[in-house]
């Protein structure tokens, strides 16, 4: 058990009453790890889930492979997706695997259907099956063959977290972090590899780091402005149509660079202040996740009226009922702490 | 803003870590309303949802409606569901409109597709849309309509607070929880009618007089045991195959009586014992729910060993990924507390 008692976020009405209450957790920080601000204990450790894709990405540049086999700017940005599943990202993914001479089964992420809803429906009305690469992490997957597949590793293993593609991946993430390896809390994701729990702040401290890496080793400092430059250059490769993590970069043009996670956890970069955020809601309730990160930006003072306004369906979404009214509405009910 | 400290109830655990926490409140009380075991906050207020559907039957039945149209027990127990939308259930939907003369659009309940998955791909197979009947609470307004039917009152504007059936309904819910009609906190369901915010200390008391009901006035008392002998011997027509409520009534063979609502509410009736229990997950997700009413009843003493066995699958789910491997669970985590 941590913390016994945890801060409000986000409240969820019904005509008169709060129905529901989502708690949470928020750290931000410089690229020191010192919390700027905060909601409840910066210390609260959860696992990154898919936040951590975008520094997962960094050893598959540094290996050589994204070079060696030429990915470009929109593969690179796929690497670190949870996609929707679109035909853009399939293609991708296969154009990916082509480069690597990888086949389709060398991937391990078991198949589900595609989240974008239009997509999935195109498989159903064909009577097909979604595959291996409609899975929302296949280029994360694709990504780790890459690596194996250009340092001559066996990939029949290469989600064990004994792998040694995992093990650059813990040692990438740890080090983004301010952590050893064995600092950094190890789980099984959906897609079966590891994922990394860590506390907050650190995971804010690594997404400082990647927008601003000025202090990094040169290798590592090129390889998060790629990581950032593809992922804000498009940011449709990220995740896809109508998804928050995409409309973010989008309408912010790239000022900030943020990343989902399963279970409620949201990680972004603002590369101009330096500062990175980390989010967990604590119950792992995606319908709080979006509305408390806008609320978040927009008490930072990151996004201008006009831009807030333009992702207001994510800030304060309506719910309701079969017949199509208005219930009620989910409503950020929080306030982020200055500290220092 | 209530409480700002609740009580963990849930964890949820992926590897060595609890991922995300569920937090919640639980009333355990007797007839008069007296808590005999809490978890937080016993007055807690937070809507009843469909859990006061089992309350809502009552004046349909004192109306005279059940017995001037003769319906059978089945129709009785399913005035009160969040039925699947299986054929059973439409067909006893379809035979409750025949005998009150109602015509199928005379329910205004939105459309959805069925719970029950089989029950919602057939349609789809079909090229079908799910029609009012499949709606979950199609049993509840199908009362609603036998009720004004019956006492002669129009039904276009039924769904209204100001209708007369929805003030019949909240006089009911009201008188059973101990409270005056204006002490009802009212907001809108996902099914368009009034819902009944109260205290969950209130609705439990109300669950304790349902199931034993002797002080109450003679009419009231008759339909009480109306409603829960029909709910006891047909759970099937409350909820649906493989559905928590209809399995815990089945288990229990009605030696416990309970009933779901949306955002994590639950409520139940122990008739032996006098004693109600409503329970909210303040965050509102029903993944938490059932694991949190078993721990509960097993904590009380409700269920023996082999009872709770055969209703393992819903106390502790595992969490599995997309190709199926265990990587967490879904864990109860914590103690009533007797009070007195």
């Amino acid at each position: 058990m941590q913390l016994n008692c945890s801060e409000p976020m986000i409240h969820v009405s019904r005509g008169p009453l709060t129905e529901s209450v989502h708690r949470g957790f928020i750290a931000v920080t410089d690229t020191e790890g010192n919390v700027l601000y905060q909601l409840g204990d910066p210390d609260y450790i959860t696992f990154a889930r898919s936040a951590a894709k975008l520094l997962q990405a960094l050893p598959v540049i540094e290996s050589g492979a994204v070079d060696r086999y030429g990915l470009n700017e929109r593969e690179i940005s796929l690497l670190s997706a949870s996609h929707s599943g679109e035909a853009e990202h399939v293609d991708t993914v296969h154009s990916i695997l082509r480069k690597i001479g990888a086949a389709e089964d060398e991937l391990q992420c078991g198949p589900h259907f595609p989240l974008n809803r239009d997509a999935a429906s195109l498989i159903r009305e064909r009577g097909g099956k979604p595959g291996r690469v409609h899975n929302n992490c296949s280029g994360k997957h694709s990504g780790m063959l890459a690596w194996s597949h250009h340092l001559g590793e066996a990939t029949e293993h290469y989600m064990s977290p004994d792998h040694p593609v995992q093990q650059a991946m813990l040692g990438a993430v740890a080090d983004m972090a301010g952590l050893a390896p064995s600092g950094v809390v190890l789980g099984t994701d959906g897609c079966g590899v590891p994922v990394f729990g860590m506390p907050l702040r650190r995971l804010a401290q690594a997404y400082a780091r990647l927008g601003r890496p000025d202090g990094l080793p040169d290798e590592r400092a090129a390889a998060c402005r790629r990581v950032t430059a593809a992922v804000a250059r498009h940011p449709f490769y990220l995740a896809g149509t109508d998804r928050f993590d995409t409309r973010l970069i989008e309408v912010s043009q790239g000022r900030i660079l943020g990343k989902f996670g399963a279970e409620g956890v949201f990680a972004l970069s603002v590369p101009d202040r330096g500062w990175g955020l980390a989010l967990k809601v604590e119950d792992g309730a995606e319908r709080a996740l979006y509305p408390a990160v806008l609320e978040a930006v927009s008490q930072l003072g990151l996004l201008t009226a006009s831009e807030l306004a333009q992702l207001a369906a994510f800030r304060r979404p309506e719910l309701r009922n079969w017949a199509g009214t208005q219930v009620g509405y989910i409503t950020p009910a929080f306030r982020l702490e200055p500290r220092g």
